[in-house]
């Protein structure tokens, strides 16, 4: 049997507990697969004496991970804080510069310093890698990078945010607004401190930058995502979107193009029937689009101790058994750089606006839209009590352009109040 | 860059043809992605002479596969031929006892004898290994052994022969019997040249005993499969399921019990609205459960020429990268023999039976079923012209034991009619 491979884990959150203890309770188990003994020789993280309730005695303790990302005893570099940069991008560096691997969840990180780190990594004959950063237990980083490595990839899509994807779900099976839900998804710890990051999109948005390096060969190009988050969904796009067969989901989609890479993650509407209609709570789900194999679906836990766990064990599993691979499954250095496209593909769209109740106020909206060449398939308006009168509408298909041009105008119409909510209509 | 990796490719089939496609349309790509060139030296089938759409002329022939195994220009045997022993086996066993990784589609060979070349393989330094064997081009085996290492695996389940989910929801959508849509199957070329592999459920049964091996780091023990083919399924209980909300699916469940390693392959009844039940045509669904990931499910095409080749490339491009990952997961000299147990896990039951129209023949059956602890939930027999009365059960809950015992009397009756069709009712 071969030495054995000796972490040190930077980050005691449930993450990094769950990796403790995977690591204390199958010893033996984990030998066998890789065929040497897998230890932690070091640990760190701010509070030396909280409680975590496992045991960590037998390891050295670091206040600071840059200094346990360069002790002589760690093979291998664990970082479980988070934080695009700060201490979590210091000691990812300091490792890496000294020729150890990396195992990483930090999504932030990669979104942003991915092509800088990763070229680090091969510089310096290490591996940064990073399964537990997208999409919690689904093995989607090692499918993507290996196991459909034969394939030129054509188009990456998901749901890939445990918590916006909990928020609509409970909106919808509770019929709660979205402040309500989105306090007791406060209240249950679901948020990240910023919670701009999960409800903006900006967390799901890392992801999808992470899939579509990988899926298109092309430097991480997270700037180039067109974000939208759920915080303007109301429990009335809600229901209008059940009531016509659909539910709401946060949606990412990657695809090359003639034009460019398209990157967007939005709330869009999808059959209730669909397989993406049919996630619920917590579950991610990744359809991954190839020439050879077509289409590969997969759906598991987003988050969590255990399922978050199981990722990082994969990558840490991986470096045991000798597996090397880069980053983003090419060289860093032949990563092309990604020119960011806006969709051109046309789709329909669900509009829904406040209108001031006056006369003619709806025949303005409709001319707006008529003279973006966007054509209207279904228009209801609202039983309404005050001023304002709601209006919600189902479009033909159109492009984002004209969409784009016609939101712009609505205000000037000067009927409609507060900015229109616009979601897309995929029929996945 | 390293040396090039030279494969010999044995078997030209559509398999064999679709890597010879993708190795040559896509040289730069998988270049760039495992840092090598990737060549095919020379290849192995029946008829040289036959056109089989490609360019073949660049590489030597062989028409003995062993012959090519053993050339000093072929580093990797890539065994596409079938058939569970004869020169597939013989030229594998020949490559690996040179020192050469094998990479084969050929579920029957491992399914009968794995254990065994598997230890070969590790004996001579070399990898074997099998991503086509099993849901085409799903990567279930690279997830398995490799994304959810971590795991404690609690079970394994799954629609993996593409051909009975054609003939079942293909009877479904048409009404149509099951012999007219079997006969459209093998019109089509979708049967196996001995059609019991496909619909009495032995090849799905021999995937499912490869899954278990790594799952439960057992030794494949296909001889444990409880088996139970598609071949009694008649229209009427596709009719009957369906009126019920339930679809008929060929379902492969693998767990490990206290008693011994559960596997079965047989049509049972899942709910329309399940992932499983909404699979149509060739799709093949994996789902696999772990201690910390909890549920990961892995859907694709199951079997056709970019999917399977998608699987092969993919561990040729594991081999071209350096990857060394041992057949099962584990050394096979550690796989525990595993014992075959019968599920006594209690679960409802559909049995359809004939009766002779005579006075007191249902209240038999009655009888029978309550004799063997067996409650009915549902009965119902249908109007007919004629001697023959047929009739339809729904059991509640009750264990597989109970409900052999019951089949084993119900001739004894006298008034059954040939053999009753009974398919668990799995709620997944």
């Amino acid at each position: 049997m071969s030495q054995p491979l000796r972490l040190g884990i930077a980050g005691l959150g449930t993450v990094g507990v769950g990796v403790v203890k995977i690591i204390q309770h199958k010893a033996d188990m984990l030998a066998m697969r890789t065929g040497r003994d897998i230890v932690i020789t070091a640990v760190s993280a701010r509070d030396a004496s909280k409680d975590r309730g496992v045991d960590l005695s037998g390891y050295a303790w670091e206040t600071d991970p840059v200094a346990l990302a360069k002790r002589d005893d760690v093979d291998v570099f664990v970082e479980l804080m988070g934080g695009h940069d700060g201490p979590a991008k210091d000691a990812t560096v300091a490792a890496l510069g000294l020729g150890k691997d990396v195992v990483t969840a930090n999504k932030a990180m990669l979104a942003h310093y991915g092509q800088e780190l990763a070229v680090l990594a091969e510089t310096h004959g290490c591996v940064l890698r990073f399964e537990a950063a997208v999409a919690g237990g689904i093995p989607i980083i090692k499918s993507l990078t290996e196991g459909l490595a034969g394939n030129t990839i054509t188009r990456v899509m998901g749901v890939m945010n445990g918590t916006c994807n909990y928020i609509l779900t409970r909106m919808q099976s509770a019929g709660l607004p979205y402040d309500t839900v989105f306090q007791e998804a406060a209240d249950l710890g679901y948020l990240e401190a910023d919670p701009t990051l999960d409800v903006g999109g900006i967390d799901a948005g890392h992801k999808l930058s992470l899939l579509s390096s990988i899926a298109f060969g092309t430097m991480v190009n997270f700037d180039g995502v067109e974000l939208q988050g759920i915080e303007n969904i109301s429990i009335d796009d809600i229901v209008q979107a059940a009531d016509m067969g659909y539910r709401i989901k946060l949606l990412g989609v990657a695809q090359m193009t003639a034009e460019g890479l398209e990157q967007r993650m939005s709330p869009c509407l999808v059959p209730t029937n669909s397989p993406l209609g049919q996630l619920e709570g917590g579950t991610n789900m990744v359809v991954v689009e190839g020439d050879e194999v077509g289409q590969v679906v997969l759906r598991g836990a987003g988050a969590g101790e255990g399922p978050t766990a199981s990722a990082v064990m994969s990558d840490v599993l991986d470096i045991a058994r000798g597996t090397r691979i880069t980053t983003f499954g090419q060289p860093a250095n032949t990563l092309k750089p990604a020119q960011a496209a806006i969709s051109k593909i046309e789709c329909p769209y669900y509009i829904r606006l406040e209108l001031v109740d006056t006369p003619g106020a709806l025949a303005k909206v409709a001319t707006v839209l008529g003279q973006s060449d966007i054509s209207i398939k279904r228009m209801r308006q609202y039983d309404h009590d005050g001023e304002n009168a709601p209006v919600l509408i189902v479009t033909h298909r159109t492009d984002n352009a004209n969409l784009l041009q016609a939101l712009e105008k609505l205000p000037n119409t000067g009927v409609v109040i507060g900015t229109p909510v616009a979601l897309r209509i995929e029929d996945v």
